[in-house]
């Protein structure tokens, strides 16, 4: 019935660098020449086929390990591609066949999304196989198969789960104020957020632990600072 | 690097009998005999492999049809499972040896839930390519591969998304009491729901709609019938 079936990982990893929220892009050239035309390079989601002996999940921790060098990175499975002509557009078979054995195989591909303090990396440009560059989620150019469709899903799903599952503290800095958590939630969000509300609603939580501490180096009065504690049972 | 894997759906279907939550297991044998002794007998989910030429949805939406000849059924693909083992324990070979033609190969499963109302589908013992069988959430069997996991997380997300996706009235009849809604909403979420705050926080949700009809048929004091309307806008 099917023998010509790959299966791949495709990870969106979001970082927030105080400003925007960012989704890393691999550019990657037709050849390994180094110097390419701007219409030989695809830009696309990390990702790779899954090893026959791999797990899904150590197949995408193995991705992000390769990308960024990072140990321990918030990583969640979230939808799982599968539409049978993902892969057979023109530029993405003419891409395919550049670098895969079997480049005309349907492949399914398990999504997920991942979550970098952006102080703890920056990507070099000689990562991955290709170069890394952080994008706003706002301005993600068109991207090989069906990876806007990917992008735009994990936003939805990153969405859905700031609230039930406190991820956004997996974004901020280990201190943080909560001028940049009330941002963060704004911009992931895309709506601006009563300050008094907010405040209130954050100090109910008992995970977020305020520190005998202040900003430095900053022009305005310097805020206190907070820390997220995962391990303190909820209220 | 891969090239002997396939891709299969499973569905976990759930129902609602007024009494338990019950999903739907599908009772195989190891030949066509029809009469089996017990240890041939493997129960698993309904699933199959994905056909080269269909989505996953597609896929799934198949199975659910031959299944139940129903169309139309709420369903959600929710995750995939890939342990590179999660086929290759003896009793799962030798079953899969009796139907598949690649039996040893790795299948990574996508995994939908989805829910139907009883009063529209009562299993045939001729149905699928096996006996169809209701079994109450508590009282799932051994299944086979990893289908009991697949069926525990089915519920884990069932309850998330109890809430925030109104996805309950997806398994009550059209027309419904609000003590139903109510036993639905305790034995999902396996808790006692108190009935003033519950009913005060249905009767803010404008998609719930009362009607001007009561209970027939019942030896108590027929209660009110209301019935969800999808297309209501949210509050």
């Amino acid at each position: 019935m099917q023998n010509q079936l790959d299966v791949s990982v495709d990870c969106v990893l979001f970082g927030f660098d105080g400003e925007g929220l960012k989704v890393l892009l691999i550019e990657q050239g037709l050849d390994e020449s180094g110097s390419l035309s701007k219409d030989q390079v695809q830009t696309a989601l990390p990702g790779d086929l899954v090893y026959l002996d791999e797990s899904l999940d150590a197949s995408a921790e193995r991705v992000l390990k390769e990308l960024t060098s990072l140990d321990g990175i918030y990583l969640k499975q979230f939808h799982t591609f599968g539409d049978p002509q993902r892969v057979k557009g023109l530029k993405d078979q003419d891409w395919l066949r550049s670098f895969r054995a079997n480049p005309e195989r349907r492949v399914i591909t398990v999504a997920y999304y991942s979550l970098v303090k952006m102080e703890d990396y920056q990507p070099q440009p000689s990562s991955f196989a290709g170069k890394a560059i952080w994008v706003d989620v706002n301005e993600i150019p068109d991207l090989a198969f069906d990876h806007n469709d990917i992008a735009e899903k994990a936003l939805t799903v990153l969405r859905e789960e700031l609230d039930s599952k406190h991820i956004g503290f997996e974004l901020l800095p280990e201190k943080f104020t909560l001028s940049q958590l009330q941002l963060l939630y704004e911009i992931i969000l895309d709506k601006k957020l009563d300050k008094r509300n907010f405040r209130k609603n954050i100090k109910k939580m008992d995970q977020v632990i305020p520190l005998d501490e202040k900003q430095q180096g900053v022009f305005h009065k310097p805020a206190q600072l907070f820390r997220f504690d995962k391990e303190n049972p909820e209220d």
